[in-house]
């Protein structure tokens, strides 16, 4: 729990481009937490009806993921941070690529959505701390 | 600070309706901030074409802001909670309300921004409580 | 004939939170007589790429009637209706809820649609009552 | 209201693509409605504020009598409707013209939303007649 | 390669009713060989879980498809080009068809996608000798 | 017109993350160019209401250009691209960056229209590269 409280937690989507200033890197958390969540029922339930709907789910819950990433990368991070963090760039790329037919709506397999949860938390943490800077 | 940490993150759009289980009151609040963050940045500046996008935006913003609320009303409470909690429908309601016309979409007063983030902490507030019992 | 003549309809997708004051049951009822008539379709036709279609498709008409009437009840519906008719909350709780996981989306009983449809016609004739008051 | 009750409604996003077979010209007309309804709270009320949000939902409203239209020329009219009705191509794209930036988008002016209410009766009164035949 | 160059781009959704005057007929013709190219990839794979997908994603690029031309339809062409190509009104109509259930939505056949890219070509060409006009 | 046949052109929403394999830099280019042909229109008419629907218009074709670079960025373009081309997480960053709150969003210079439009253009070069690579 404590874990969960000190925790990064990311979001992107709520930056309007106004902009509004309040980013998050919860949200992205919140929707990979959704896919692996949908996975986890997959591998439990192989009622073919309920997986088309779990399909279909998991496809919109990983799209959200990659348009919070985006707006981070786009909209949050700056010249400033991406030449403090080199590899800041390679890592939101990997991280919404996992989130793509490659990654988590191509496949529902349970370590696919953790290696997309561990990509996530590893932007949570830079942002933070590039907040805290 | 510590205040963050304990404080109840709202999300809602995140459940996905499989459903994944995964509900959390953050995004509703972020949205929410968001809104209080535009309402701020007009009352600072009074460019024709920046309160017209900044209006645009607190449109767009409230609107996510009721309908995180919304999912949480249907998908994440069931009746007994509403049994429990005999206000809480008045108060979604109310919350929805103030993220509408007659709210943050129809004003810019920061006053109506921080009485739709005090409606939202305390609908996280239930919502947390629900889920630890 | 009469019958339909007569009926409510409702719509709520049609209000516009300008607010334009144009309401109407209409929307929500025709979009669960298409969840209704999908569910009918599933039934005469086990062609697995049209249960695909047909489950995606659901899911989607299902969305909007939960849309609707989560529109019904914020913007439309006030405190002296909730006073008025203490049982509305439920109601459209019930209906929504009806309208998502664990019922026309997660479902293609058709005994299910007509539930659904039953409760939007429920909701319909409070609107037309309050709308003559 | 003996002319509600008889007059065609029109609706065609209800319109699935599965198709369900549910059309209903009424979703145009409430949405036509409603963009008559903002020009005339335009008429009312010069708040700029006001304005800004009340064009900004004339936007959206004309686009959904816009979408609605066009489901009902490609998914429900057939080649025989169009034979019957040789004027109906033409019909159909003057009320989608009245709809965008030349029509309620681009003006204000009550007696164009007038022309495209008049327009969406014309549509559904056919396709009353198409349903009786 | 020259047909590629030559060749008559198409582009509907570009247009945002301002009007911007930017159209082109690509969009719709891109959107048409994506349907072309999923329904290429179903004809190689029968796993199951990628079939769904495919369905699913067919459904949305055979819907951007169809609202591309309905622009074109609406936004673009103007009564003296309806007057000059009698059959454009029908060929957009069976384009706009042969995108939906009863075309590239119903069906994976690829014989479907071509006739579907043949009917783009064709709506391209007359929009390329209407801009020269 | 060499230039126009001979031009990159951009497309990137089409790519459907099945992945079809269709990606073209084109769409990107003409949602640029809508942005610049609003800027100008809006350089030629001063009438507020028509201002208002500029800025909303321009806003959604600018969120356009982000998204479709985006999915180039994240679908099209991998790890040898990168290696290859060491500016080009740069590149799109800020051609992302110039369609936000800091470019097209924000302003309505035509000179930022431009930018936009060079920063679009430098990238389909490098994309037209690689496919013929």
């Amino acid at each position: 729990m404590l874990k969960r409280l000190l925790a990064p937690t990311i979001e992107v989507h709520a930056h309007c481009d106004l902009p509004c200033g309040v980013y998050d890197p919860a949200q992205a958390r919140i929707e990979a937490q959704s896919v692996k969540a949908i996975a986890e029922k997959m591998a439990d339930n192989d009622d073919p009806e309920f997986t088309t709907r779990a399909i279909l789910i998991k496809e919109q819950r990983s799209q959200l993921v990659k348009e919070h990433l985006w707006v981070l990368w786009t909209d949050y991070f700056k010249p400033p941070h991406f030449e403090k963090y080199p590899h800041l760039h390679t890592l939101i790329n990997e991280a919404t690529k996992l989130a793509g037919a490659g990654g988590s709506k191509g496949s529902h397999d349970i370590e696919i959505a953790d290696q997309l949860l561990a990509k996530v938390d590893e932007i949570a943490e830079i942002f933070w701390e590039t907040k805290k800077a």
